[in-house]
């Protein structure tokens, strides 16, 4: 990874030297500057920004992110991020789900239960699960962190897979659930903090302590 | 605004009827991409994307929404992010803050005594306080999150000055730095809570309630 504050002038220069023609990779670096990766300035070229203004929880940023080796403090920020937003989500959608939404979590409940976390069909069906979750918080600011989240949830998923730490959280997501369809803001976002907290303590048991 | 599902073949064609070069229009495009508010599929052509596919919290797109007259429903989505993480923040900002991080809380809170709400470098100096509250969590997930609160904060506070109702909120500021000082997250959170819960209200006094 090039480092925050390098220019990328001379890597531009290469490149062309190479014969990449000068649209496609003009295009390229306009997206970088999009996504708050680059800067270009009169004067001072074409720069990496400091880490703290990329968008970290770009869809696209999170991708690239999580494509080589994850970094392990990143994916525990992303842990705490999830205790942050789920148990808050998971009570605003006791107030305001709709029976489709509730109807949209049952069936990814089944299919979890019918799967297994051990298959990539049971994982599929656990992120329609929380994704349906914030949708139903009916907050389109907190829904818009649904890939971050998503993202979260399949690392560490798919860490604890690999490292054979894989419980089955049917019970846990079930009682979340239920909170939902009883409108019970209280015992959703209590049955949303010991889902996490339960996720957790799977990692802590095969992951260093942080700091 | 167009319509999610709108195809945009007939813009495009008409942009480039009306003289617009092919290059600068194929990057903006991409920009748009890259931002998740339209797509580009094989024989489907150019589309804009349902809005819950949009990166509502990439500090651009925020730009643009607060652009022209914000909508209402998303104020007030944002105000409850805001609920949901600036509490959270302030608690790991008590227990992780660096004594460099705690200066520049103060001097953002003597900035914003200085010179008050009612101007602009008191504002400034509000955002530089919530900005280095974010940042002293030390969760680079929350952090990247700044430039959200800001456009809420922002917003808000701007809202409130055009109704005449700006209220010094130093007090409340002042609590929450003194208990990040403390190292005292459970006071840390209930202060920025009854910060939160002190603007909002302000907001209610002049605005309709929610659905």
């Amino acid at each position: 990874m090039i480092a925050p504050g390098s220019a990328l002038d001379g890597e531009i220069a290469h490149a062309q030297s190479l014969g990449v023609s000068r649209t496609p990779y003009r295009e390229a670096l306009k997206i970088l500057v999009a996504k708050g990766l680059i800067e270009s300035r009169p004067r001072a070229g074409t720069r990496v920004t400091p880490r703290d203004r990329w968008n970290l929880l770009d869809p696209e940023v999170l991708g690239w992110m999580f494509a080589g080796e994850p970094d392990g403090a990143f994916v525990r920020d992303l842990f705490e991020l999830r205790g942050v937003i789920e148990p808050a989500a998971a009570a605003l959608a006791a107030e305001r789900r709709s029976a489709e939404q509730v109807e949209t979590m049952r069936a990814a409940l089944a299919a979890m239960a019918r799967h297994t976390l051990a298959s990539a069909e049971g994982r599929a069906a656990d992120q329609r699960f929380h994704d349906a979750l914030l949708r139903a918080s009916g907050n389109a600011a907190l829904a818009s962190l649904t890939s971050s989240i998503d993202a979260a949830v399949h690392w560490t998923t798919d860490f604890k897979a690999r490292v054979g730490a894989v419980r089955e959280a049917i019970d846990d997501h079930k009682a979340v659930l239920d909170a939902v369809v009883a409108r019970d803001p209280a015992r959703a976002r209590a049955a949303m903090e010991a889902l996490i907290a339960g996720a957790l303590t799977d990692m802590r048991l095969h992951h260093e302590p942080r700091r």
